[in-house]
């Protein structure tokens, strides 16, 4: 909105690059919005506000050394990585002093990584999105097995040949009866699943992220809602793993997908909403299989399912004649 | 033969594009040798003719949806992925009623794949071949372990750690004779080789597979033939598996490649008839490397060393200076 | 320096292709200092310098007879891959008379992957390095387990899920120390780590290999040295296995990282020494990384965590200001 960009051009140069490089999380370059992600990440949890500030800071001031475009740096683009790096590195690894070094390096990387991809996807005319964070974290997580001053912790899953599921983990009644406790669950699912774009695990600030997109785009709010609410039906329709939907750990990668495809990145249209309908839906199905896909080393899938079909979508819809880019 | 490419043009068109999609699983474009090819298909069963049915017809209707080329849609480009999408679900996961929705929703996946990979490969004029099917079903197929409303079939392998071959299920005589059974299994596993590309477990799908080839192209047949060939009598001297050779589950990814480097996509000559041999020779040692690879998440190559090689080969044909493209 | 060119010149054409093919695996298009590390191969081991000299000339010659660029191979650009397919076959799998015919086979299809790869990277201009050495053997290995005719040797390890170092392996006082012990373990792990791009588990091997690099450049050979001592420094610190340390295992890929970021690929400044710095010290990580990522098949990481970095940087320097390629 108009008085937000006010107030986003008013914030000292500095601040607000910070600021927009959190907000960029949700393609949001926006500094009033990125401070209430940020402000949202410490109500989740001082650790992870503090990682996610170390992480932001140390990709863009690395960017800066490196003498990438100030431009994009500016526009937040060389933030968000580094904002997701740093709570990522701290909710699956042991807390120890020297992860916060580690935490700077990582960011570092995905500083390096990010201009690497911007260059090979330059031609194409294709954003990078998160797969810098992505590729830079779980380098760093499957690391720490060769490493005695490192180690996985409690909430990255072991390393271990995939399985079917197990029938007693499948959604039964919670989310398919029409009661007031089911209503619950959706609201809580749906909402968490906003929040878990950076790993919160948390109604509240699941609803603060969703206003805070609200501010930058009604239509990306409305997109990232949809694209909760599609992870959350789609996976109980498949029957998947009932904790895994409550966490909203099947939402968080269609939230990005509908919100990159359906306002982003493509033309706002009827079409581009359908188009990205089919994405959010896609994205279950390819985040299934590559966390099966990851099994065997103890990966979690990150928001690669959302970069690889939006990926998908935006290469492809370089040779269609009906769909077009935004920018 | 022209006699066949009137007839291509006599047939109405909307079964023409569909037609040619099934031809264009073995580069043919051709409504007469993809009609040989449908009919082979409901011969070897009908459960996988209507599969690879439903998967042609839904993956050129996606195209057309979402406005990719005409003429690429009009030469079958977007129906050979689906076609054999369908087949290969029905194949390795168990049936279900709503494995004809996983089937539609893969099928059009792959046009989305497939349109995205043209995009990328443009600038270096290579095509896309197999990948999108094999990419997208990869994909379908490993997430079925998440879901518990899919399951795998008998057929597909159960993740596990690779091991050394048994010395007991290694080739010694039957191919290794001049008898009369040798000769009856050198002809069941060149023509079920054939066959196999499009998951027919058939000497005579094989056959017919053969024969629609020779009416679009003579050369085209004579290297699906000595692909099969390869495909035997390389894995036989190097000890592989008697039973994956006997069904020609280690010759249809020759029958591919050395279509795709000694036909279609260079020039046909003496010199690119040898480099489609040492070519096959090298898929087979790709399709073990990749099977063992792929052992740990239970996923099966499909035709993607005949892609990897064919790409490598194509690739490399751009640095030099006796090769050329065909096109 | 200028006596070793004016010999590289007065060598007969066949023979100084070959020696700076061999000369090319430390980026030196010298003869002089190829012959140097292939006279260095030969004192590690005679079946390394013999698999080495058989992997040089069958890649050499396979360019020559596919139509590769006459430039590139009289640079020995078309050679180092070869030169490494060889000792990398032997070493990691069990010798019969047929893994002669492997090495030959792997080293020519590592040049139609150079070729290949040329290619894809031509517009970027970022060179393909030892990738297509690496990715040919990974797949030449992992193939073994389908074959009777081949299988892996002692070395190569066996396929396992990936699993926490134990406290036993991990470094304590060795290197931690100012004892003469310790001073003698650092020499003795920074020498082999020089020796092991070339896969000699051998002190004099690598001082030789170091005496090649600096008769064509001392910049090459003091970042080479450093590589080396990142590349015990930076494992010991981490608390790395002991016994990969001392072999140099973890060394050989910073050795490579420093001089392609810090001689050969960018500006030779005090910024790139820096920038090769921080490439060294990731490439451990990276290495660590890749090794459990590649631990359920039974591969080793070969020097694909020298290249991934490299590539991150080199990419990434096209998007710099600072930055600028070398040639």
């Amino acid at each position: 909105m108009d008085w937000s960009l006010s107030i986003d051009k008013a914030i000292p140069r500095p601040l607000r690059v910070i600021f927009r490089g959190v907000g960029q999380v949700f393609f949001c370059c926006n500094a009033v919005t990125g401070l209430i992600f940020l402000i949202a990440l410490y109500v989740g949890g001082i650790t992870a506000g503090l990682a996610a500030t170390v992480g932001v800071v140390s990709s863009t001031i690395a960017a800066y050394v490196l003498g990438f475009s100030e431009d994009d740096i500016d526009a937040g683009l060389y933030g968000f990585n580094g904002t997701l790096v740093g709570p990522c590195l701290f909710l699956f690894l042991e807390h120890t002093p020297q992860l916060w070094l580690y935490v700077v390096l990582a960011s570092v990387l995905s500083t390096v990584v990010l201009a690497a991809l911007m260059r090979i996807l330059q031609p194409y005319n294709i954003p990078a999105s998160t797969s810098p964070f992505v590729l830079t974290c779980w380098m760093f997580m499957v690391a720490v097995y060769s490493f005695d001053g490192f180690s996985r912790g409690p909430v990255l899953p072991a390393p271990a040949i995939p399985a079917d599921i197990a029938a007693a983990s499948v959604v039964t009644t919670e989310f398919a009866t029409l009661s007031k406790d089911a209503i619950e669950a959706w609201y809580t699912a749906i909402t968490k699943g906003i929040g878990e774009v950076m790993f919160a695990d948390s109604v509240i600030v699941g609803i603060l992220f969703l206003t805070g997109i609200a501010i930058t785009s009604m239509r990306g709010a409305v997109m990232a809602l949809l694209g909760a609410i599609v992870g959350v039906a789609v996976p109980v329709l498949l029957g998947a793993d009932k904790t895994l939907i409550t966490m909203g750990l099947y939402a968080f990668n269609p939230v990005l997908t509908m919100m990159a495809v359906g306002w982003v990145f493509l033309k706002p249209t009827a079409g581009s909403a359908l188009l990205a309908l089919l994405a959010g839906i896609l994205t279950i199905i390819c985040q299934a299989g590559l966390a099966n896909f990851l099994a065997p080393i103890g990966l979690p899938t990150l928001t690669f399912p959302f970069v690889l079909v939006m990926w998908m979508f935006l290469f492809a819809a370089g040779k269609s004649k009906y769909w077009g880019n935004a920018s």
